[in-house]
């Protein structure tokens, strides 16, 4: 039978099975996509950057997701907001460059001008019944926990924001992250969907056939590996690395870092989940040599052996927090085939390049693993667009979390779709 | 609710809101577009090019409209007619060059050859059965009005052109554009809609602050830019405008010269609006020094200081007409976010580049002014694209022929969809 | 009335035309080049390539097809083999490099490892439920008939195929194709859709006008080409060149290479044609100076003069054999608008490029005919994009053979609908 009939969406969400893959649709078919951005990242929180891009008054970034742009700006007052990046006049793009300093929000084309508020104070010529009140910027919902900036652009924001901001506010503090740098960002386009983007983020069975630098300081164990039956070498191993996460993660308690795991990743429309893991080697951060890069730590901290503290949330961020330095990632998708993932690494703000740490080797873990990633998302992307596809099981001892986000993701949608 | 089902064409025009920039989707959606080439560019009056192009018999210019090619070309009796740019054997495409003199119009595929007329006169090997005078090339209506070319593709094609070519011929003729050379012709691809590229056309409000060129000899006063009541000084200078105008526009008038606006912008096929405008400084021409480009003036002209003969038709073009040189533009759409804008400056044929006219000086200004707009009809189509988007309001002092233009484009919308 | 509804493909089947070319939406819409990859490639046998590339066990290529793709590999039993290239696990592209040779198949992604039988034989960290066996390759259908390799991905592949199969295997067992070698291997893009590639590859009424080089071997009047009524040049050229036919065919068919024409164009699934042409000049091989480009003849041969053994296979190649080398088409649909032809030259495996043949002297032909088809192909796609496109009329003398393609392509559509 040929399928020249439109995409029977609910029935695809309907049809999805716990512990596979997704159906093919759901990585390549414009509707879909289109319905990712409606409701997944049009009306979730999602990560969107960090204040300290925007250490003054009048400092903006630019974030585009699909067709949509919006404008985080620090207002006059110090507050940080996020805006829709269209003239309220005829539409055009307010912004255009990608970050910058501004004293008012100027549209280049017909001059109308607005406070970092949103506030329309100047449209020349619009005649005695134009009302500027009507017509200031469409305002975006923006949050800033720990000084991780998340955004929604729904008219009414998902409330349990609330519990990563609880959850997360105290495990941050000491990093001070509002008072970091950024001293690098780099662009990566993924040549696949975004969702591959974050399967491939949420396993690390991939890792030990692919990721030779980052497992210099990544434990496999970390992340919900799980030795098979019969492997006694990996056993022992796995059983030697959680009795070292046990004694750690107390020390860290007891020393006021909070570290157990917190897992909130479905049945919520703000998933996330965050945990203090145990680095290898040296211990200190996700450099070749597992020794901290930057020798200025974060926050006031006095002790680079912090572990890795990890932060995952949906739809579409990663961290990694460490005592030198912090590395955050944010998916956004371009279209069905493409994601673009934005890296930034946050030292402390008084560090010095060339002086305090080495650019080079503050990046290299995550650069070189990056590109790794981008290349297997590509080849899943490849594989997905074949009509002998079919959804495939995922690991029940090392994929679970990949499971858990594609059970989120298709409640979400279920959810939405009613 | 979510908007999967298709575009609901005949809603989205009965909602179009006067005075304000139309919806979304008539700037960016492909079905629009389509709708866009089969009623607008496939039944109205185009205006594709200028007879200069074409001197001699077998000259011949290609013009693609969309997927649609069509070849205008000068007959062996003199006379300019455009077919459609396709054999009617298989298909293929007839003339590839965008330009030439050919004695025949041959098929490169099997030789079919076609006489200038469109009369199919020879194809070997089609068998006793095969009738050469069913397969002549496909026509295209095509008018010459004082030397500039519109074609329209459709099989009736709107008689109110005459209404056009009564107004326009007497206001031509003294230019001879006919006997007129194509002193430059330049091809520049904006990144919007066309629409979004007449809507930019027809009004001035963007002109002060974005074309320091062109704003040397054209007075924003001229096209419908009205001060604010409390602009006192503004006021002033509108005055001292219309002043100038009423005189200099009798002075023409009595010297034969017909100079006062024409409109007729709506409630018609056949959109367009004409009128003689002073110019600033020297008031001869749009160049920088607002002194004529072109020693050797137009047709048998002796007087530069005739102003600035504006013409504008809908769907698609505008020209300047002064006392040295032409410029005529026209625009095609490309795809829903591409237009092509093809601008043409005009002298005397025996005007010798170097001599009587430098070329650079002579295309400065629009050119110049082609870049600055097709940047703010990029910046206009970008935000288009963003779904917090809405139609915007027109000024009512300064953009009511971008009102106008509007409102013509969706009468004829609705006239052909009934 | 606008065509704003969704293709009607039936409607359009019911209404092609005998004895003209196609309906625009054939060679340009997305719905029916979907079609055309479902029904056509997906259920018909298709020419991939030659067993001449995988001499060895563990030889692989890939082939792609749409956004299929296969992987053609080698056994460690000698057998040949065809496999969806797409890993059962999370659906990843196995193989990805064009060609190769391997021990496993190994997925990159996890590391999941399969057989050259396509068994799934490692798969670590799945848990004690997991199957293997249940996660093989899918399998693709192949037959390997006188060393050309076809496949089909139906479930059920056309029986017919063991008709081709009688008559190919005689023919080309002097040739000894399976110990030939692949001398060079090009891949050019056409810019236009499949059937335009191969319509053009079934009719030399364009030869004449476009194909100098091949010119010198080939005679037109060898492939469908009627002289018209009043050509008496012709009509004796034509005669001669029949009567050399007769008797080189009478030869050869005593010689026991069977020479002449078979013909199973429509009114089956896999549609063929084959015959034994006499080449012009010297006779022996389609090069510039029509003599045998590789001194080492293939198989045991000891005759350069054989002429060139045509054969075409419907949907997607073209093949001449002759005493000195052979030539291999292979037409991939690539989008709507754009197909792959794959050309590769076979010599007999112990000749020795520099010694034995020049591969430029080797090639040249068809490298130039394929661009002049290439650019042709690309003509015929320009101009079906017009509205003003209409079917015209095939040549009864000269284009009766892509005549037959059309109605064999609009059969197997008729097939498969219902």
């Amino acid at each position: 039978m040929l399928s020249r009939a439109p995409l029977d969406i609910p029935r695809l969400i309907a049809e999805r099975r716990p512990g596979y893959s997704l159906a093919a649709p759901f990585y390549r078919a414009r509707e879909i996509f289109d319905l990712d951005l409606e409701v997944i990242f049009g009306r979730h929180w999602i990560f969107a950057g960090v204040e300290a891009e925007l250490p003054e008054p009048g400092d903006y970034t630019r974030l585009d997701i699909g067709h949509l742009s919006i404008v985080i700006v620090r207002g006059d007052d110090g507050a940080v907001r996020a805006f829709h990046n269209v003239c309220r006049h005829r539409g055009a793009r307010l912004v255009t460059q990608e970050a910058g300093c501004v004293g008012k929000l100027v549209c280049p084309y017909h001059q109308w001008t607005y406070e970092l508020t949103g506030e329309l104070i100047h449209a020349s010529h619009m005649g005695e019944d134009f009302d500027p009140s009507c017509h200031g910027l469409k305002p975006v919902h923006l949050r800033s926990i720990g000084g991780l900036i998340f955004v929604c652009m729904a008219a009414e924001a998902p409330a349990d924001i609330d519990d990563l901001a609880a959850v997360l506010e105290p495990r941050l503090a000491p990093f001070d992250l509002r008072n970091a740098k950024v001293a690098k960002q780099v662009d990566l386009v993924e040549e696949g969907n975004w969702k591959l983007t974050m399967e491939n983020n949420r396993e690390c069975y991939h890792c030990a056939g692919n990721h030779p630098e980052l497992g210099q300081s990544f434990n496999k164990y970390a992340v919900g590996f799980v030795p098979d039956a019969d492997d006694h070498a990996g056993q022992a191993e796995a059983a030697a690395y959680e009795a070292q996460v046990t004694a750690q993660v107390a020390d860290w308690e007891a020393r006021g870092f909070p570290s157990v795991a917190v897992e909130h990743l479905s049945g919520r429309a703000t998933g996330f989940r965050t945990e203090r893991i145990v680095l290898d080697g040296a211990g200190e951060s996700q450099t070749l040599d597992t020794k901290a890069a930057c020798r200025k730590l974060l926050g006031g901290l006095t002790d680079a052996k912090l572990g890795g503290l990890h932060l995952w949330t949906q739809p579409n961020s990663w961290h990694h927090f460490m005592g030198d330095h912090a590395v955050t990632f944010c998916a956004i998708p371009l279209d069905p085939e493409h994601t673009l993932v934005r890296t930034r690494w946050l030292v402390h703000k008084d560090a010095v390049e060339g002086v305090d740490y080495d650019l080079d080797r503050l990046t290299e873990v995550w650069n070189a693993t990056n590109a790794q990633d981008a290349a297997l998302v590509e080849l899943a992307q490849q594989g997905v667009r074949s009509p002998a596809y079919e959804p495939g099981p995922y690991s029940p001892l090392t994929e679970g979390l990949v499971d858990q986000f594609a059970t989120w993701y298709v409640e979400r949608l279920r959810a939405h779709l009613g």
